[in-house]
């Protein structure tokens, strides 16, 4: 298992895979099939049996997986057996939203600090966390160890921000700016940005 | 040019193609080549030129592409050249932080209505809209012809609304909720869950 050698669309997809087998075990279920899960995901059964069995095998012919062990496996082949820290820079209403959501702790990730370079914002608290000055952010982050950042900074400050977090370690960007970033190649960056979905969505309509 | 001839993959580069070239216009720059736009996005020249001479002839040799013309014509092959009406299901911090949002009308989006199911939300303003009671949904919609919708409800209700929006006449759902949906396959849906994101790069780290 090199981390080089499964293509990175296989990478993209475990993530989902592992979701939903989070959701069937929340409901009690203790085995699933390749076609149960591809219809819960809407991929072929075909292709989750090669997509997993790039990385082993998880299952046996005609018993189906045990959900709980390729949860675990899946866990920790993304690394995701583990809390990771997350740094969240841009305290607007996206910032504000992603600190109070509940939902990252049981999928590997923890934020721990939010940045802001507005004086107005600075000091004031969003649930369990106060805002700091994004001046400190490289220290802080250097300092805390922090190898992953949510950029939620408008677009024209987004490059020089992120700039700032390779200069800081981090090694992967969750990026909300409207725009594409150049970072070194070894940080990754993904993107999350509505009009683009929604763009590849109406060439269809 | 077929919708249906077209690679989704191809489609999905489109929109980014269309996000740098509108920062190139908004700089003042009139024309780029494939290998500036390349640069701009993370994409190869080579790839570029094929994604885009799948819809025609944009760019002459040697002189690159002049910016506005292929802003015109992606926005025309995108279906963006108007404004679609949108949709927000769920007004939670992140259906909050959605309605507020600015930078979806130059981009061909523009929010028109928000639902919550909350007798405590229902009534209450946010920004310009007014929150309304998410049992009236299907008829609104329907009544208002809208195609797109924004679900940015709970996990759990996610597949009952996406239902509803179907019977509305919804044909995109761009969906927050951190499950895979069920639709005909008349209905496009795109995924945001920035969790799924994070769980792609953690594997490379």
């Amino acid at each position: 298992m090199n981390a080089d050698k499964v293509p990175d669309i296989i990478v993209g997809r475990l993530p989902i895979y592992l979701r939903a087998l989070q959701r069937m075990a929340e409901k009690g279920m203790t085995t699933t099939s390749s076609q149960e899960l591809g219809e819960h995901v809407g991929i072929s059964a075909a292709q989750i049996r090669k997509d997993i069995s790039q990385f082993g095998e998880f299952g046996k012919q005609g018993t189906g997986y045990p959900i709980s062990f390729l949860i675990d496996k899946l866990r920790e082949i993304l690394k995701v057996n583990r809390l990771w820290d997350v740094a969240v820079i841009g305290a607007g209403e996206l910032g504000h939203a992603l600190s109070n959501f509940q939902g990252f702790t049981d999928r590997g990730f923890r934020i721990v600090m939010l940045f802001d370079n507005d004086p107005s914002k600075i000091g004031k608290s969003i649930g369990e966390f106060v805002i700091e000055d994004s001046s400190n952010m490289v220290e802080r982050i250097c300092n805390a160890n922090v190898k992953i950042a949510m950029l939620t900074v408008p677009a024209a400050a987004a490059q020089a921000t992120a700039d700032k977090l390779v200069q800081a370690g981090v090694r992967a960007i969750l990026n909300y700016a409207p725009i594409s970033l150049n970072v070194p190649n070894t940080v990754r960056v993904q993107y999350i940005d509505p009009a683009t979905h929604l763009q590849r969505m109406t060439y269809y309509l």
